[in-house]
């Protein structure tokens, strides 16, 4: 391998193929993640980037990492054994087909081609197919952790071939968090299965930032609290069944004081919450799988409802409760959040685990729930002692219709739901906005119903439409002659 | 034009230009709208369809519409008079693009070909672009009413290019529904604005429709009346604000009593909501717009919900409150229920219309608002007098941020919210799952919020991935180094 530095000159044909593993795309993810597999024993990294800058700079700033420095595709392909693996970490979309383009044409039959961005996992479907054509593997594997867990330790789902797991999956583990002994990381299933639980993760994540917005809003307008005070609060509840990352880091980012102003932080940050697309996906997914996500589409509407100001400035004269609202016992109302923030999280989990369990069934992959749940314990952003919980329950019964009907959840949900509709009713007496707690107890009562509303939105259909309708004591469709004799007739089902 | 029974010749040669418009596809909406178009003073209408059967049964059928019976694209083309104007009714996706492409063989530059079918908008846009290039004019057109609209009078939501309306226009104004001496017909914008307002029209219903089914199921359980009893609510409710076809006809459904077992029709339909994908594409497509439709959007998971037998009989175990659900004052229930329902019905509108200018501002339509609602008057599912107080509202401050905040939807907003409260309580108290409700009122408080914990969410997403936030009491981007020494700098936006 001959480098020269400025007037560079590379050579492929002698480039020895010293590197088990290749990152290509050196942005801060990509050069986290490649400075991540070069601390682990046993792994040579080759790094590749589309500007030669960034790679001089990674293989000056880290020498200890020992990268292999490569310029071109033709070098960096020559710079791995085979079977050649290689991690893209680029832009979703456009950039990333390039760099597949580009790979797939020094690659071989039997060589790995991992895509760790956040990719939509229809393109990731899309990908694996043609990329196959070639007899290259690819692999969409969602990555999970921000840029620091891509440094010390993510969580990471990975689809994909399983011929592509014996070689990857090693080098995947070297690099992912441990939680309890195990490395977070599972081969998912098939094609754009690890892309489609790394959405669904991030719709969770929505749920739960969300519902932990909604408890903190509820406790500061309930009882008058600080922000630092309700630090303490969630970092008291981080030391019981809702331990989680989000929980501490809301305890966190409440303690923020403001160094110009003084004030708390999160008094000065504007409240127009952004949004990278991540649970609109979930949400649009989950639709298209006729799985009901109401708390992750709760969650997610409310990031759009605040960012729209012409709007909220348009309503700021709609009135509210003529009341001030107070709680007579703090302490009670805090316990009373809590144990409907603990309730509501249980359904926004049931409702994430539904749509993977539907997603499966709609594109054959065999995903293991519980796995699922286990490498989500560490490295991501949903890290909780919760989902030790969830894998409990998977083990159990790994075809659980519903998560939250598992004994541990149905327990937690009957003891906590009192409190629940205490804390609905008191948002809803006082005017404070609960998307999420309101959505979730409104599913809960949905769930459980004896009988549903849904039998005169039926009758109306087939009033209006002709659509028909089932009945509860025969087989068959039936269809009322609304605008005839009114009489019922079978009928085609027409859905 | 030479036809022969049985051992058919035809010949498109000598065929006469005596049609002013063609359908192509006679099933029921087809051979519906066929009918009304010939039943209007000056128009002549030549049929044509995939299998003879259907084309002979019709002119056998009904003579006095003196039908130019078609029977190949050819014949079709020669039958019509230039420009030429086709409606095509048949199945959206494939079905649909088949057709096109026989039409499009057959005509010339400036002919009209009228997509009336039910297609998702995207597909529209594609269309409109690909037979553009032609010179032949495509026309997406949303037609609601079912299959007694397009025979009596439907609402009809066209898109397409100007010269198309010019032919058009006077055609689809002589067969739509009349609301209040106008024909409920507009040019509603270019390419795929017509089914675009068409889908959100369906999004709309949806929620009224769950809204509706919510309103009768509390005032049962609440009250104990039998549906006949409610059916006389609900007929009450339709001489006042509310009137509205969906709940001139929820009486009708409350009313009916099954011949079979004696009961009423409600009780004997399964509650198990069927769905064709209209509510769903609303829904995401509000996402990808940015747009809150929460109330759609529960309504379309209630749909979803009701229909997972397996997941209501895992949660059937699942305890309610313990208190039995009666209220006092059983009228003065029902008028709350009232002023709920309609509370929640100018959230989902609002909603629906908000869907609207953000598609519009998105695909480059020029749509005007007062002029969709005024065609919603009449024809279709939402037909309501309601509408007019949107038009005017639209007439008044057309470019309106949110239609809730117009002065008569504000007040009665102001005026109900009380009642509006005490139904969601009663609702939450007594564990009646009444999700459009609850997440109506939720946005209505939401969006008037003078703060929102949204501020505590950007925080969290600028500890976990720096994702930035923005201050209220400057400009700029910024970020605390969370992991650092928490010191605030100014960041690159990342959104």
């Amino acid at each position: 391998m001959i480098r020269v530095q400025g007037d560079r000159v590379t050579d492929a044909s002698t480039t020895q193929a010293v590197a088990n593993i290749g990152v290509v795309g050196l942005a801060v993810m990509g050069s986290n993640l490649a400075r991540n597999l070069a601390s682990r024993e046993g792994n040579k990294v080759a790094i590749l980037n589309r500007s030669r800058s960034k790679t001089d700079e990674l293989l000056a700033a880290h020498p200890e990492a020992e990268f292999v420095g490569t310029f071109s595709y033709e070098e960096f392909a020559a710079s791995l054994a085979k079977p050649r693996t290689a991690i893209i970490m680029v832009k979703a979309g456009g950039p990333t087909d390039a760099v597949i383009d580009e790979l797939v044409k020094v690659f071989e039959p039997g060589d790995i081609i991992v895509d760790g961005g956040n990719a939509y996992f229809p393109d990731t479907i899309r990908r694996e197919k043609a990329v196959r054509e070639t007899g290259i593997n690819f692999v969409g594997a969602g990555i999970s952790g921000g840029e620091e867990g891509a440094l010390t330790g993510p969580s990471i789902m990975p689809g994909g071939s399983d011929e592509s797991w014996i070689t990857l999956g090693p080098i995947l583990k070297s690099i992912a968090a441990v939680a309890e002994g195990e490395p977070c990381v599972t081969h998912v299933g098939h094609d754009g299965a690890g892309h489609f639980v790394k959405m669904v993760h991030n719709g969770i994540e929505y749920a739960d930032m969300q519902l932990i917005a909604e408890a903190y809003d509820l406790i500061r307008r309930g009882t008058g609290k600080t922000p630092a005070e309700i630090a303490e609060v969630f970092a008291e509840w981080n030391k019981g069944e809702l331990e989680s990352y989000l929980i501490e880091i809301t305890a966190e980012v409440l303690r923020q004081v403001d160094a110009e102003t003084g004030k708390p932080l999160v008094d000065v940050i504007l409240d127009q919450a952004g949004a990278k697309g991540t649970g609109a996906w979930t949400v649009q997914t989950a639709l298209s799988l006729g799985v009901p996500v109401s708390g992750i589409a709760e969650a997610t509407f409310a990031r759009s409802l605040s960012s729209h100001p012409e709007q909220r400035a348009a309503a700021r004269s709609f009135p509210g409760p003529d009341e001030e609202f107070t709680v007579a016992d703090a302490d009670a109302f805090i316990e009373d959040v809590r144990q409907a923030l603990f309730a509501s999280k249980i359904i926004a989990y049931s409702q994430g685990f539904d749509e993977i369990r539907a997603g499966a069934a709609e594109y054959n992959w065999t995903i293991d729930n519980g796995a699922v749940s286990r490498i989500w314990r560490g490295g991501c952003i949903i890290r909780a002692q919760f989902l030790n919980r969830i894998a409990d329950a998977y083990a159990e019964q790994p075809e659980l219709p519903l998560l939250a009907s598992a004994p541990y959840f149905a327990d937690a949900l009957a003891r906590g739901q009192a409190a629940w509709r205490r804390v609905v009713i008191a948002a809803t007496q006082a005017g404070i906005p609960s998307p999420a707690f309101s959505s979730s107890l409104a599913y809960y009562d949905g769930i459980r119903a004896e009988r549903l509303p849904a039998a005169l939105v039926q009758g109306q259909r087939d009033f209006f439409g002709a659509h028909t309708y089932k009945r509860i004591d025969k087989e068959g469709t039936f269809h009322t002659q609304w605008s005839g004799d009114r009489t019922e007739i079978e009928a085609e089902d027409t859905h």
